[in-house]
């Protein structure tokens, strides 16, 4: 299982239903959370995400609509008695409101809580199922992006071939990950002998809030599925420029440019009652692209 | 009119689609709202109370069910280009929490916005319809109560008297004030001769997040009105203690103590589904008790 459930869908206000940025990354086990604008926790109750389930939550800036409901949430966490592990990967600021808060509260979290600041484009996260890496995109305000790409094996064991070759099973791991297998004797089996093509593992890419760059495309090149904002329609361009954020052309625009397969965008601005015509001017230019709907599970 | 709005009536967490605690109270033609807990502007869409209509807030302590909104309606007041002054009133602490996040967001506000720390029982607020206090109340970190009471005439001009003792229509507005008139010739003209009594002028308290305590019933003594919390029922009267919280029998009998006309209950904890319990065990101790329920309007 590898996908995006979007809790949130707009920018700035809250408006016609639609909430600010939140999104569940389901990765097998995992269930991360992106950004954590406010309200995300009565989102998570609506679409039956469970609080308890969530072991690292990402945000990308901080402006309000990203994260001013990231305190209700790690305090409900604490309220509901949580006791494993919270890790919060975010920009620095953020560590120093979060401490006055819960000062002001009289109050310490009953579970250990930590702060990992981002500072370089680089892995954040990683273990035998994920690997999470952050990239810095182009905002009025420090932002970042964040790329989710699936750890799997991409050899599946043909048994009958391995025990042909005599192949010991304690050995079985290492040929998934494409290594030979070298016998007592020295002779080499080559790992196409004895295993099969799996599919490749997925990608997701989250980037954020953003002005049209075309070096996001470079940073989610090849991603299957990108989730790219789409705050205006193009007539808006240069108020989408000056407020270093995008349209729905120039979100497909680097899509294409990325060579990704599928694109997702949100992020609309609260002037716009109907989405329709964000899907109608991306898909002009890139096809695949759905818009960000909330409640709604996207499979990568 | 004059009338308290209930936006959200649960303690801590969301549930049952309850609310944190916010409420509007009306007086004329001033809108003030008292505590915003996360989610409160969507409360207030969704009840159509215009957030550009608000002055005056007052918060009355800093665990977060009672403010963690706040920052959210501040910053969206200003997305949506306000220019009139904010007046904010509260504990101390507040302060720097706001100007971390707009620090932090490279965000000003684009209208004058005032800070006003609560600091001693009294007046925080008076103009020529309302007049605002607080007072502290008893709970584990500072917590401040407020007081709402109209300022109004308590005499009406009766115009025939008047006219009969030739009483000039620019006295009027003392008249109402209850100042007797006195003629050129130095004749005393009683104003009971030419005004007839209005009814008096209502009050209403919100005595926010408290312990049981008697000293309660002397802060709020006579009002119209009484809102008091009620997390739990009498069963839990022990973990109400501990928390520093109230039962639902603990704030009828204030609200007997303090000879109020109503009272109004509040803050359910997020362990009862139903609420039938508070109204009812409540009411065996002070009958005109009734629930403060979401989005619903109950007159001063």
């Amino acid at each position: 299982m590898f996908a995006v459930t979007i809790l949130g869908n707009n920018s700035a206000l809250p408006a016609f239903d639609r909430h600010p940025t939140a999104q569940i990354i389901t990765v097998d086990e995992h269930i991360f959370l992106v950004d954590c604008g406010e309200g995300t926790q009565s989102q998570m109750t609506k679409y039956k995400i469970r609080r308890s389930k969530i072991n690292h939550i990402f945000i990308s800036h901080l402006h309000g609509d990203h994260y001013f409901g990231l305190i209700g949430l790690i305090t409900s966490m604490g309220l509901l008695g949580r006791l494993q592990e919270l890790h919060l990967h975010a920009p620095a600021a953020l560590k120093e409101m979060i401490d006055l808060q819960l000062k002001a509260a009289d109050t310490q979290l009953p579970f250990p809580f930590y702060f990992h600041c981002l500072g370089d484009d680089g892995v954040i996260f990683r273990d035998n199922k994920v690997e999470v890496s952050c990239f810095k995109v182009f905002h009025r305000i420090e932002c970042w992006g964040f790329l989710f790409k699936q750890v799997k094996p991409f050899r599946r064991i043909n048994p009958e071939k391995a025990k042909l070759h005599a192949v010991p099973s304690s050995y079985f791991d290492k040929l998934k990950w494409g290594e030979h297998y070298v016998t007592k004797e020295g002779a080499i089996i080559e790992n196409e002998w004895v295993t099969d093509p799996l599919p490749k593992a997925k990608s997701y890419a989250y980037s954020a809030d953003t002005i049209y760059d075309e070096r996001i495309a470079e940073k989610v090149f090849g991603t299957d599925v990108l989730y790219h904002e789409a705050t205006y329609l193009k007539d808006l361009e240069e108020r989408a420029t000056k407020r270093f954020h995008c349209t729905a052309a120039q979100a497909a625009r680097i899509a294409q440019k990325a060579s990704v397969t599928r694109l997702l965008i949100g992020h609309f601005s609260s002037k716009y009652e109907t989405l329709e015509g964000f899907e109608q001017e991306a898909r002009e230019i890139f096809s695949n692209t759905d818009l960000a709907l909330e409640g709604v599970t996207y499979r990568i």
